[in-house]
């Protein structure tokens, strides 16, 4: 059985490749599934577990390459004749992630399908923005991955200098490639979601590179429900023990401190994880370590979709989603790193970087929660941030 | 008549202070319309009109203030013994802009009322936010007044070292007062005003004091009408031009390139004027430009509202209002001198310095005008900031 299974993988995979290679580039996965369906299998869930499994070292790229959103910034040539430099492992990886995650939010939303926007940059690189706006579940969902290159600004050095690396000249050659993505449902009782995760390498006057990997996942809920956020952060933690028991203490600590409206003296959610500049054990290691959170993004998320995308909801609810929805863009546009400075990057590609905006948001001056009422129950688990698992 | 005139103005001051002093901190103006009317004028803008000209100079300081919001925060016992003292001065003004433009709001909205928010600064002074919400005409006005005082923290000395001020000396007594107002309207043929006077005090190590003035005032239409742009423009170059045939120019531009959102290439309105620094020729006649300028507010956009506001508009307009509103959150978050300033010191009030945020916004992904469209229409301008007079 494990070894006709293995040989039908195999020819699955074959023939996957082959009826979707015309069809880049959206490439559909009821495709994959009309395939397996023709050979026997009865339904894609099985063939689609299997092709789960570790993909990056088991499939081949083409094959890989017939389900990502569209086609790659770097050619699969090159991608393939370098697969062992991280600049191409991790374009491979964050195209799996963009494509898994757009296409398990397509499926429980039902209605829309992302729109894939490819774009290159003068300076060098490019990315893919997928957006999903106005859905029966999502009101705004956008999945951005991109891969740049060019010479960093002395600001962003000085910048990266400022939180403690040591890089030695002005203008210095870099290469940046990351996926990050943004979530706001419409229903009031299903979070927020966010993640980044992204690979930096710079080199410095003398010809030495450096390099590190940042990201996190972070959840950011409308009304408290005490057991999805509790299982988010497992689903975190699965992740990171696998990988060092400190992982998930010391990053889930960086991302309560990390996104925390300061004028407010308030979160901006429940946490997840965060982390920047990791750069030990060893590059492989660390690698690794980014592929299994990027992977723990599906599970930890998407059942907390599932359990509240029907439930009714009161204008008064939806209204308090919309105040919050407002602090999230304070958040973004006063404090996050990521959109500050890639706003002030000359050339930067604003849409992009914006795409983590909802679709609306609110200001009530002075607005505050009734004491004892759901919404003040948020409030004070925001103010204090807590221990989950 | 003029005599007997004066005399019924001087009764009738007594009487309307008499009238008010019981019911701070919230006068109304149709009291005073009340007295006049019981006294046989017939009507309170005979007499309203009276009381406007040149209301410092004429009027007792109890009279004044007996139509301000509420209590000023200095008591005018001190602003009445220490008149000439520029501090003084200046709080007057506020005062009387603030009550000013709030009545004028309030009748053409004609149902809400504004609240008074009066409240108090850990470190020295405070302030009065008004804010109307949700009424017909206006979704959300705020008129703020401060006056503060206390030590500059060295983060703000170093932003004002960057922008030329030469000051002796690392934590400085200073002394502020201004007043600032957004109003966003809800129909989308009536433009967003915004404007901000204020006046500033620094103490160096040597006891040396510095001052200077600041401010502006500026449109942000969502459909463009150009009579209303150049109406709006006039009046403010009439205040202008009363001091300085350079100054609309000068701050004309200073407005333009000021008010401009970087990383969009674009313009958050169609501009009006700004300046900050000005400390020449003399405090007195910076004064009187100031007081101008702020006196300038009502005719040069009161006139625009009652020429708008019963237009009918479709949802498809009301969503490009939302989306522009977007972009006033992205300037004013992003890039706004004030708001940064206000939001990064130690205890600010951010309620009242996000009061400047519209009620509701929105963003969607690569938004873009059809061409020829009149939301292409403004945007063009936006690109490519005009003279209107």
């Amino acid at each position: 059985m494990a070894t006709s299974g293995k040989h039908w993988m195999r020819l699955l995979r074959t023939m996957a490749a082959v009826a979707t290679a015309r069809v880049r580039p959206q490439v559909k996965p009821h495709r994959i599934k009309l395939v397996t369906s023709l050979l026997g299998f009865g339904g894609g869930v099985f063939s689609l577990s299997l092709f789960k499994s570790s993909p990056e070292e088991e499939e081949s790229l083409q094959a890989q390459a017939s389900k990502w959103m569209c086609e790659p910034l770097t050619s699969l040539d090159h991608l393939q004749k370098n697969s062992s430099d991280m600049k191409c492992r991790m374009e491979v990886l964050i195209m799996r992630i963009q494509a898994d995650f757009c296409r398990a939010l397509e499926e429980l939303d039902g209605e829309k399908k992302f729109v894939v926007d490819k774009w290159h940059r003068k300076e060098g690189g490019g990315g893919i923005t997928c957006v999903l706006q106005d859905g029966t579940t999502f009101e705004k969902a956008g999945v951005n991955i991109s891969v740049v290159q060019g010479m960093l600004p002395p600001s962003a050095v000085q910048q990266m200098r400022a939180r403690g690396k040591k890089l030695e000249g002005e203008n210095l050659p870099f290469f940046a490639a990351g996926v990050s993505s943004v979530i706001h449902p419409k229903n009031p009782h299903i979070p927020t979601v966010h993640f980044n995760y992204r690979y930096f390498e710079v080199t410095e006057r003398d010809g030495t590179k450096q390099w590190w990997f940042g990201g996190g996942t972070d959840l950011t809920p409308y009304y408290l429900d005490k057991e999805d956020v509790v299982s988010f952060h497992k689903a975190l933690k699965t992740a990171c023990d696998k990988h060092g028991k400190n992982y998930y203490p010391e990053y889930k600590k960086w991302c309560d401190d990390y996104f925390y409206i300061k004028h407010r003296g308030e979160s901006r959610g429940v946490g997840g994880i965060f982390f920047d500049d990791l750069d030990a054990p060893n590059q492989d290691k660390v690698f690794q370590f980014v592929k299994s959170c990027a992977d723990a993004v599906i599970p930890s998320y998407i059942p907390i979709v599932k359990k509240n995308r029907n439930k009714p909801y009161s204008y008064a609810e939806r209204t308090w989603q919309l105040l919050r929805r407002g602090r999230y863009v304070e958040f973004n546009l006063i404090y996050d790193r990521g959109t500050k400075f890639g706003l002030y990057t000359p050339g930067a590609r604003y849409e992009s970087i914006l795409m983590s905006l909802p679709l609306t948001a609110r200001w009530e001056y002075m607005h505050t929660p009734k004491k004892g009422s759901r919404e003040d129950e948020l409030t004070q688990v925001l103010k204090n941030p807590q221990e989950w698992v």
